[in-house]
């Protein structure tokens, strides 16, 4: 095995699905394994899964823990990264599961997250245009957050391909309460959670609302604005992402269907499903793939683009594995599975 | 107890919950209870819940059977509600919850669900402005469907007060899988449905669009059009809607909520969240209640209004007992709880 | 409305299906509802389906705001009802749903709660025989805990006829989530429970035990030892109980069936189920019913009894309705239905 | 790749397991790939998330097409085994994931299954003492039935230690929906399945009983009698099973700790829990790990032993790819992960 990584954040959720992956990743050795307050107790206690770390104890997330391996994963509370990543050389590989260095613009994370900027890291989406030429030699990089990992992937060809006009895009998205972290708060108790959807961030106020416009931004000729609402869904993990945006005049389901099928023609992970099949989480699960479905409702005159990914593996966890690999000059799909877990 | 009611239909999940309020109603006595292919057997063999009625046996769904109450109820598959409809005396109050009398247009009526329109009835959504006047004196009444109820009551205040632009409606809505009737197909299976979230009708196909916009019409100045996706959530019962539509310059949330408060201040089932809560079915469930939180955004331009319900009861049943009393001259409340059951 | 009533607790999810169901009762007004840490917070903070109560602020649970009611709940974390009960007047009826004063024995509550015993009170299942007699008098009522409540019932007509030995008894039972209480801990988070069968405090250790033992031995003629191990099913409300017990020669399903019909047959709230059916926490969703399935395997000469019933309701809330409703002397299944929410 | 495999039922969810686990097995091939009523049509119409063979056509089940393979993997409907069996040369390893030569003796076929005991094979359970090499050299292996498997594995070290005496073993176990198969039975559909728990057998007569109790007998040096009954948990995947056996004189939980460390301290799937640790099946979802906690209940005088696992995974299709990696002289984990997928 020719690298070794830390996970910092090892007892939540985004930790422990970074090791599941790492744990079979051929060409990774695991070593520190760190949290916050779990530090001192063994890594069984948090994540029964990992048997084979079970008897693991979990290090202070500190300078002289993370020192020394190849790759440091980053899976903390939003505004700790930054102070982490100082603290390590620059030539080890520093990936931020956590949001601080995902937007370019200072006024967008004044406005959204208030504060000061941490700053710009090489965006961890290799899908988009030019993206993996960026992500080779960097050492520094800034996974997406789940909602802009699935949103901005169901729609990117269409606006690439300028079938849309990207100005009044509306997307709804439901997500399993993983996303929400590990934090025991009441309304993500089970007892609340089960047999219910809820939404939440009513009007347009979620964070990962300029992370998915900067995106689309990049490939869009026009103006970008997301209308977004989440939806919290009563499972434990996997978003569906329902994206509509208006098509420009004489756009049908076969001209977009041909752009999404020529888009992913390479990509690993990227699924455009039959017509008339259903994208479900559940094909996705665990796995680091993303289905999408896409059709026109003429009547509406709007590109309807539905994709469903698991948002512990390609939305958090999944999609920074990739991003290794691409900088560790490691195959792309390396210990990352394309085959959910269904039913 | 005054009035003798029949259901047809009985075996299925609208039947079941028409007789579980029925059950419960003070002015109700339940007479015939009739099935297609399960008549014959007991009703206790479908609906292990209704104790009281587990020994009644399902008879057919005939003029004889159904003949002799003062209302009836049918809950059948589309397309069999008129020929019974038709055999049964002017007098007798006939409370339809299928589709086949809900549009108004019979192009719409072809366009959507082809073959022969079989005509309209008064439509069951006293919620609707002026429509109580109609209910009342009704004895064919066509219980709307799920999704436009809890669409067209999320909408209903702004459009009404011209805050928005209807013409750009977007309705993306997460429904329990009791939604989809008690039809044994493998895709609503348990190990299909539970952990996953799903899309379908992707595209603006879905049977409950043109009810949707033929509702906001009758109150809409400007035209009306709807792209509604729905998509199954791993629940039994409940419906989630989020609906966006272009609010008009100069309309912020506190004019919105102004609006919401004003058109449901008399109405006993519809309940306007204060500010910062979030709506979730699990409040509504099994009851007829309708919960909805509203916001605009003023960065995308658009009123966000979420609404939550119990599909089976508001959506249907709940639904269907509350025009009964309306026709039956009984206040309109008999018979329905606003107190979801939660956790 | 003849009697006013308090709930302290009111915050959790007992108290708020007391209030659920106190709501609907024709004969009971709702006084001071009122709380620990959540004291001056809205009730609909905590309780968003309770919308008629929804503005209504939380007191403190102090001798103040409970004296005055004729009736007081106390749905309490443990150890704290003896204190609160001793402040309120001997003639006004208080209930408590902790376990503060469900053992007889002291030494039974020094080795499985520690601490000193705070007394013993009128036991609140009117199902054991001649205890109805015992609840119309009484002004202080303890109500069983959820897992007794069911496992008593599942067994008590074969105990009290003699036709099982019981000193053997094994029961397993899956509760949902709601029976852990409204605590905001790791392992109760929707992420960690959905889709996952637990078991917890393996090796006999449950505090409910020695309840079972003590309602048992109530009407058994032999000593009664029971190996009760509790689960943790991914759903909000309902106990399964799989209760075994070793039969007496020459006892089958038929002299069983026979004899739990005749104890049932005036019972309001416990259904034998049909042979052949299978008894499902779905069915009594949100009811005060208890559905049994009993037989006999005669190859391991053991009856087999399994019970369903929702904890929160005969389990908790709606069995302490029901000792309200004989102590104040109202019809005791008033305000309690019997038919549960399904599916 | 060495080997080349074909899967007969490749439509169920036995089959997709399969499928899943191969696809990621680096020593097979898949060949063909067959169905019953599906044959004609795309897998991926059955199985979204095995998208790597989407285009692949489900072939007829016959010799034809399940001929020129390695090994050929059968999960039919009980009694199709045989006869497609018997048309396969006697030097292709044929793995039979049904139950038609799982039974030892004819006697307990006849009366648990009714109709001619097809035979018997080297049963697929390698934790059996001895029984790794009688099926490295097999060309036909029984898969066990998921429940056995769970069961077995949770009670084998305390019987072949004689620290139990197995004559009245109670077993209560909850699964997973997919257990019952993709048949589209009415109480197999999400709307009644989510949010309830339900038992079905009561009293005894499921057919995996008697397979318990051979695998048992095998180890016991006393008769063996088992008490089973099965009850469906809202969950896809996974069993937990809960098993008591009486405990010979002085036996403590220390000793049954010891006995099970012991037993499986080499066996690469079989997991004991440290003290306190609570068994869950989320923790073994997608992987052939089993999962056990054991404690000696004394008052009860009985050995609690729960054990958890993935009923499609080592529950069938994961057990009957470790026993085809023994046959084939293959490395026994490979291509089994010990890490489930959590949360």
């Amino acid at each position: 095995m020719g690298f070794s990584a830390a996970v910092a954040g090892a007892s939540g959720y985004a930790g422990g699905e970074l090791l599941r992956l790492l744990l079979a990743h051929p060409e990774i050795e695991i070593g520190a394994v760190t949290a916050g307050s779990n530090a001192g107790t063994p890594l069984g206690q948090h994540q029964p899964h990992l048997t084979p770390l079970a008897d693991r104890l979990l290090g202070e997330t500190t300078t002289d823990t993370l020192a020394g391996h190849d790759v440091v994963f980053l899976a903390l509370p939003h505004g700790q990264s930054a102070a982490v990543a100082a603290s390590l050389p620059e030539d080890v590989l520093v990936i931020d599961c956590g949001a601080d260095f995902r937007l370019t613009e200072a006024a967008d994370w004044q406005r959204w997250y208030t504060g000061d900027h941490a700053g710009t890291w090489p965006y961890g989406l290799p899908e988009l245009p030019g993206q993996r030429d960026l992500l080779r030699p960097a050492r520094r990089i800034a996974v997406p957050g789940c909602y802009p990992t699935v949103s901005t992937l169901a729609l990117l060809p269409a606006v690439a391909a300028d079938l849309v006009d990207a100005r009044d895009v509306v997307v709804v998205a439901a997500s399993g309460t993983s996303g929400a972290g590990r934090s025991a708060k009441p309304h993500l108790l089970g007892s609340e959670v089960m047999g219910a959807m809820s939404a939440y961030s009513v009007g347009g106020t979620h964070r990962h609302t300029p992370e998915i416009e900067q995106n689309l931004r990049l490939v869009s000729g026009s103006p970008v604005t997301v209308s977004f609402t989440p939806t919290l869904a009563p499972m434990p993990r996997g978003i569906l992402a329902t994206c509509t945006v208006r098509v420009r005049d004489g756009v049908d389901t076969a001209a977009v269907r041909e752009a999404y099928a020529r888009a992913w023609a390479d990509e690993p992970f990227l699924h455009l499903l039959p017509e008339g099949a259903w994208p479900s989480t559940a094909a996705t699960l665990g796995s680091n793939a993303v289905h999408a479905q896409v059709a026109v409702d003429d009547r509406a005159g709007r590109l309807v683009a539905v994709a469903a990914l698991d948002n512990l593996t390609k939305g958090t966890a999944g999609g920074a594995v990739q991003c290794m690999n691409l900088a560790l000059g490691i195959a792309e799909t390396t210990g990352l599975g394309t085959v959910g877990l269904a039913p």
